[in-house]
């Protein structure tokens, strides 16, 4: 029987997503015969009653090796949550939940595919606990969910990121100085971790491992005794260190009040202090969150579309798509909010370590 | 106890292979104090007793992100095969096996790690029933190997046909052309497929499932009726036609004779003939063996260097290093020779089918 | 007074079409107030009265940094004639100049831009004599226009080969190999010169040097030598042998009929019969053509697609946009059909002489 | 006869000076017969008398897509000043020019290459005068010497700026961002205003143009009205705000105080008061200045290097090379101190401007 599902994003943004969105559509349209429309704006799109998009392949066919998502998205706390006047004129924030079901159904949605992080997960399984049918595809450029060996996204901006580092690289060394890279990682330090090592970096300083600041600059010193004039060093931006900020902003630095530079400036100007070095700080930010997905992005993307249409023809409501080394199986949905962190005392990190590099 | 670690890189180029030398050298010094040597020229030169070079961490430093291997490489047949001169003047070929066995001693190796291909690791095995102790690091860009989820050399090899791919495709678009991309793959379709799905191919001809041209031309016309007026086709080298070649020469080309241009062009003229189309055909030949490796080849070949360190102190002699889901293990080298090809009743067959893909 | 001016684009491709047109857009509405309309197919498009296509700023807002052209272009000889059927039967071609000149009035277009190489540039005069209103932009990725110091599309061109020969570079090193690599140049060697001197070649062969290959073959000779075990040939697809093509054929190369493997394979064999060498060809065809522009042929696209609506303005009918040094000018069209070639004795040629390489 | 020629590099990094100094050595000779040294870090190497390191063909080869620069170099005020040790125990800078002067006779040099920017050019001027043979090769990736239509490193800077602001829009489409890009340029726009320009940005804040962040604001508000919900702002380091910088901070930040964070961060603080759109901030910073030069910069640096050579053997001291149109010419070295700024009223500001561009 002809189905008609829906799709949307939600979260920050991860190069792959348009990828996902179009295999989607040609899978439900090849495979099944169903129809797919596109939801705008995340789960706000539907509270809001925005009007859906029309995804036939003709307008999917292109959408491959776009970066960002034709359907939008949007990154805030509990989605379900609608601001209403009260009678009093007061206004307060109140639960939608069953609005966003009442919409599906007027929607005549047989399914939904939500592509999303572990908030957009989270949102789902409570639609699902109300009664919709949906099914999940992870999405993080973090890399850091335990349900899954790796999500798309990640590769992009590993990308973007070493490349980032490369180019310091040859700077550095012609002028004989530190170079510190900020990349994206808040609460995991995959992308630090793996820019570092794949970069050739010296030291790497990642949120599961506070930082001491004279480590970093012991290791530059040594360095510099056995006559390599430069350093590169890759923080993850939700790196700290080990004795408490307290301690470290008495190191002396007026961009720490609300952090606007960034980590990657005090640990800058933390390592000029401790060893009179030029110092050179970049943070790439956003950049690390855009652009066309890499090839491997645009793959795994891809079947993760794919897949997400055949777990809706077996109706794993509530599960999500996750790849196990080679094979793509469904998880439930409560997987996606386990975080994988790195662990401090991993093959990972040790393989780090003996190559040289020092976590602080 | 200190030693002294030989390394040797064999078989065809793969990029990533100096980032395996530099972990082996870094993790070898680092973590165990134990010296490297670089042998030049694979088994090749064992057998000739060329001078090894010695591998410091100042010299790994840089190697990185370089592409090929500062080692050299060779890639013919049985290694150990020398050409000697009998006494009445001829030459013979007679195996010499245990001269590299006595090589082995006379440099003073407590191990040797080989990367390689399934020819390299054949060699390796035979040293090993000689008594040598060797661990085996699995090089291909073709990604067929059964013992391991994945290779490196073969993302950067994705990415150097995608990219040709995504380029082919806009001036298709402009020209309403027929473009027919010839990528590697002599006995399995990884690279096609993967480059297929990823760059948005209409067909992707892969040597697992036998083509049948009309079936090509078909899909072209289909798509031409829809208003669609380019089509984008990869054929791997090894692709061949369904109903003999004898068959698909009578088409007409006096290029087939020793396949200098290869069997893009024969699918090229095929496809001309059959549908009077515009048709262009790019062989990226070497193209995709060489570069700087991706940052994930760079990571992925870092792990397999270091962990191969890490297996030589575990004396797993005869083992090589495999990637499972997450996890680095140790596998037998019998595991490397088995060839893992493209399943034609599989998942991502059908994934691709889905996309619309026919492969002929 | 408000203007309605047509955009046409015609020929091979040439990244940076695309920004052309955003940038006449743009330019048209924002500087003049003027209404531009996209013509489809080129000249072709008029002939046939292809409806039109309208160009608002909101429509070519995405188009700056896709390769290709959305207007689509045809790449054949005279663009005026027609096939036309004769009472009894038979048909003929004939000149049907002046129906475009009709067409161009009944779309009631004040002027018209068109943009294109020399075939291009011809049919417009002969237009513009015909009493039409036309600007021109020059385009051709082989920068042999002498009218102009150069030309987008380039630029994209020479950063495609060179890649690939900087890829080709490595596995040559590794393996000892002779890499040629054919790049586009029918005419003129641009691509192929700079391509060579910018990726490090140690042969260059160009339509404006006829080659002898014993001279390659003993460069290879002289460098292998001094240790150097890896050479570098680019060959642009217009160079020819000295002594004569027949000569060359006795090379034997059954894939001379045609030249459907196309002149670099001719070269790979004549090297690997003269050195006994390992050869490898790469031909990169229409790879060149496609893809993003770069910035630098984006930023030039625009200024020539910016100045193009200028001239319009000031009624410089019959002339087309030009660089010199870093003003544009504009040039009488006549100009655009005059090639650029590279000197055989002039700066360049000898410059590249004083590196080491050779012109064979 | 033969000669022996030194050559330095000289301020900050630009990618392209190995291939100068492949370029030097080479042309040298295969040219002339000449022999080559490299003097490290600039006129320091000389005035602090640091060994000279030969440069030969063989150690020249593999130079030309590196970044950075080999010899190094140093970006301090004059070099010439030497601290020294009074009699009474205290330090002084004193000139030692004169001492740079004999250093150069013991070394045996019969003429210095020294390649740089506006300070290596002055010092050089004083070498000339005080008898010394010098030809200069000018260096910076700003491009805003008024003396050379363009100089080489810039265009690799802007395929990195031009790269990151691409990443950026796919990103900012998807969420309804601002994105701020701060890129190189304290005294000159060239590099904003090309990235800008090739990138797509809807303003581009230059040091020839003090900016009203209000118009920033109107002109990111009117395309908010037109229904595109994101905007793209390009920001050289050195521009300023019109309303005096005292007026600019008002509207209040922390980071202001040695403008650690950079006018970028600014900007963006004062788009999101005036706004209460969510806005993001990324400063590229020094990876502008570092990693391969493009073919293009490669092309040009190695004509630059080449052409330092033959003015050498012109005896045109106190010259350096530069590019007018297609030609190579010598040019007096005070040119280059004359700095070429954007043309507030020029033609490309105008063109800018009808693009839709604001300048703020």
């Amino acid at each position: 029987m002809t189905k008609r599902i829906g799709i949307l994003t939600g979260g920050g943004d991860a190069p792959g997503l348009n990828a996902v969105i179009r295999a989607v559509v040609l899978t439900a349209h090849n495979a099944f015969g169903w129809e797919v429309v596109g939801i705008r704006q995340g789960f706000d799109g539907l509270l809001n009653g925005m009007p859906v998009m029309k995804l036939t392949p003709n307008v999917a066919h292109d959408m491959l090796a776009r970066g960002g998502t034709v359907l939008g998205a949007v990154n805030r706390g509990n989605p379900f949550m609608r601001r209403t006047r009260l009678e009093d004129g007061s206004e307060v924030l109140v639960d939608a939940a069953h609005e966003v079901i009442t919409r599906l159904h007027e929607l005549n949605l047989d399914a939904l595919i939500a592509a999303g992080g572990d908030g957009t997960m989270a949102a789902a399984m409570r639609l699902v606990d109300l009664g919709a049918r949906i099914v999940g595809v992870p999405k993080t450029i973090d890399n850091d969910l335990s349900a899954t060996d790796i999500t798309f996204g990640f590769d992009t901006a590993l990308v973007t990121a070493t490349e980032a580092l490369d180019k310091l690289q040859t700077t550095a060394e012609s002028h004989h100085r530190v170079m510190v890279l900020e990349v994206m990682g808040r609460d995991s330090g995959w992308i630090a971790l793996t820019t570092g090592v794949a970069g050739g970096a010296d030291a790497i300083l990642i949120p599961e491992l506070p930082f001491d600041i004279a480590v970093v600059c012991n290791k530059i010193r040594a360095l510099q005794e056995t006559g390599r004039r430069y350093s590169l060093v890759v923080v993850a931006e939700g790196a700290h260190p080990i004795d408490g900020e307290q301690e470290f902003i008495i190191k002396g630095d007026p961009m720490y009040q609300g952090r606007l530079g960034g980590i990657g400036y005090l640990v800058g100007n933390a390592i000029a202090s401790c060893l009179d070095a030029e110092v050179r700080v970049t943070r790439l930010g956003h950049v690390q969150r855009g652009g066309q997905p890499t090839p491997r992005d645009r793959w795994l993307a891809t079947r993760f579309g794919s897949a997400a249409v055949h777990f809706v023809a077996q109706e794993r409501w509530g599960h999500m798509v996750a790849l196990h080394g080679t094979q793509l199986i469904a998880v439930p949905m409560e997987e996606a909010v386990k975080i994988k962190r790195v662990n401090p005392d991993g093959e990972m990190v040790r393989m780090a370590r003996h190559l040289g590099i020092v976590f602080g």
